[in-house]
């Protein structure tokens, strides 16, 4: 295994961080770096939110749902999808530009997406560690409203940063056979089962916090009722239209 | 600049590889890699179908936009998300479980997203270029039906992975200025223009093909019309309504 590929497969969310500050030249540092993932047709459709102002972070913290390491991890960043920049691009080099399409959402979500994975490889292998904060979708528009987001941008996940003050237990993941196939797609039901076993085990054994549960009994209640239903409204509000 | 930092850096796409295969034992590496990332609530909301069949890569290659990388590189995958697996064992584990959500549809789009990335990263450290294919959405319905996808899931886009025969130059990237943002959205004009005169500047100079272009003169023609206008109706008919 070559030293990358052992830091991709080390990656543990971190929630607890030192005092220790992330440097501003680090954070372009890393930018840098997440700008050099693939975008779609070269739009670059995200923003970076640094979220600075400590009154912020604690309200963010809060609106995700009560995540105290918003707060308090050396820097805290809001992914935000942006469609505003590339269209407004257009716009300006003499097109009717039609906004508003889902798949311009996709697009967006995508690069955004694959610019954050660089940058959290990035920072993982300059020691920082990570944690990925989807709760900023709990309460978007509030969330829009403090960052100030226009139209055609919207918060997708944010992002704690900092120098880890613990070091976990690497979460397993599901058998490579349950999501490699060849060819066409064939339900492996005997590689679910076989990791809920493995959770099982995890849970049980784990450092910090031992429990009864499989993958597919901790999925249940995630699913048992309407997963952030203000998502589309929301989207639509910000002139996503999923048209 | 640490050696994983300057590997993320140096990312190119590649469409020209040479016949040297992509070996079964490296292909596991690298899911197993790119399962390492992140994932929303553990769901592992992704499967990814290796194509292995010439007639089916021909067809794909001509389906997503006449791209004969697709067929000739060393290994084609098409990365779905995928919402089967985790609700249908929500349901086994007693859950009445709610699908179609808009939020669904963003959790697996990020999620395979994440995944994708950490293989491109993988399969770089290891000597191996990549280009992803987001021209599979160009027909995903037809290429949902050539893998047997079935509901709940959908082809997000495709990745070609093999050995380099070709090195192209690093296409530039948005100056960090334009992207990272203290505390709040603010347009930062000036960088999109600058950027807008080194592109021009690449175009005029790069290996392999010059133009007089500057980036938003490139995204013109892409906003001017209804972008995949059937992903709306492809999505819903997957199982992603979007409520």
């Amino acid at each position: 295994m070559n030293p990358t590929i052992e830091l991709l497969k080390s990656h543990r969310s971190i929630r607890k961080f030192t005092d220790q500050p992330v440097s501003s030249a680090l954070l372009t540092t890393l930018v840098e770096a997440g700008q050099a993932a693939a975008t779609s047709n070269h739009v670059q459709a995200y923003s970076v939110i640094h979220v600075k102002n400590p009154d912020n972070r604690a309200k963010i913290a809060e609106l995700a749902g009560g995540q105290g390491y918003v707060a308090s991890s050396g820097a805290f960043l809001v992914f935000c999808a942006d469609m505003k920049r590339p269209t407004d691009a257009a716009e300006a080099a003499g097109a009717r530009v039609v906004r508003g399409m889902t798949e311009q959402l996709l697009v967006a979500t995508i690069d955004v997406s694959l610019m954050a994975q660089n940058m959290a490889i990035a920072a993982e292998s300059e020691g920082l560690g990570i944690c990925y904060i989807g709760g900023v979708r709990n309460n978007p528009q509030a969330i829009s409203e403090l960052l100030e987001l226009p139209e055609h941008v919207y918060p997708v996940f944010g992002m704690c940063l900092g120098y880890p003050a613990h070091q976990p237990d690497i979460k397993p993941r599901l058998p490579v056979s349950a999501i490699l196939k060849a060819d066409t797609y064939r339900v492996n039901q005997e590689a679910v089962e076989a990791f809920d076993n493995t959770m099982q085990d995890y849970y049980q054994t784990r450092k910090g916090g031992n429990k009864d549960a499989r993958w597919s009994t901790n999925l249940a209640p995630l699913f048992d009722s309407k997963l952030r239903p203000h998502m589309r409204d929301f989207l639509v509000k910000r002139g996503f239209e999923m048209k």
